[in-house]
């Protein structure tokens, strides 16, 4: 099997912070919400085409990323999507987001319009603290 | 425990057609696309809050909904997402997408302008093929 190789659209838009053990996990470069963005190594286009145990470990690791959101940067609700209308590889979203938020309450596809980047440690912090999870493995320090 | 009620919202918006195991399955009134959304019986939020064996199921039967869309009603894609940011009873969305459809590549929410109705026979023939399923029970005939 060839290489794989996260879609170039996702890598413009998207920081590449490491991986679990199915899913590569890039951050949205858009820093207005936590935005992640997880790609499963596979060839299937919808997260529901997957065999069970495939798309079982994808939402699992999904929902490690859930947990990041809520328990260490203290948002209260995930929106959790895999559309790939635009993009053709498989890749799921997890967006941490709150009431008072710049988009809220319309999901953030085509809706947030407020731009912010992050900052290099601010990366270096998010990696550092997705480390405590003992099946990630950060691509970038 | 209290009985478990359908969010007003959700049964103003789509039919309850019947229900899976753990969800209860609706289709939204808007017949422009195939939109439906499953409603499993639980207080969680969010999809990735819910324990692992739930969020399995409730996934699984998801999985259903999107082999009925693409293998019998004949669209090649789906879209599938757990938002709740207007309703705030867990739901998920399974919704049958093709390149010509009149929303395409934008997603379903807040971007579905055209407006179709069901009429009973067409419902009664959704319920019918989903009778199928061997863990789906109709709720209307």
């Amino acid at each position: 099997m060839a290489r794989f190789e996260i879609h170039d659209r996702l890598r413009i838009d998207a920081h590449t912070l490491g991986r679990f053990q199915l899913c590569h996990l890039l951050l949205h470069k858009n820093a207005v919400l936590p935005w992640f963005i997880l790609v499963p190594e596979t060839d299937a286009a919808d997260l529901l085409d997957l065999p069970e145990d495939l798309r079982n470990s994808a939402v699992n690791e999904a929902a490690f990323v859930s947990d990041f959101i809520k328990g260490t940067l203290g948002y209260p609700k995930t929106n959790f999507a895999s559309i790939g209308n635009v993009v053709p590889q498989l890749h799921l979203h997890v967006v941490g987001r709150r009431a008072d938020d710049p988009c809220w309450p319309a999901p953030v596809w085509g809706n947030l319009h407020q731009i912010q980047k992050y900052s290099t440690p601010e990366l270096r912090r998010f990696t550092g603290l997705l480390g405590r999870y003992p099946t990630f493995k950060v691509a970038m320090r």
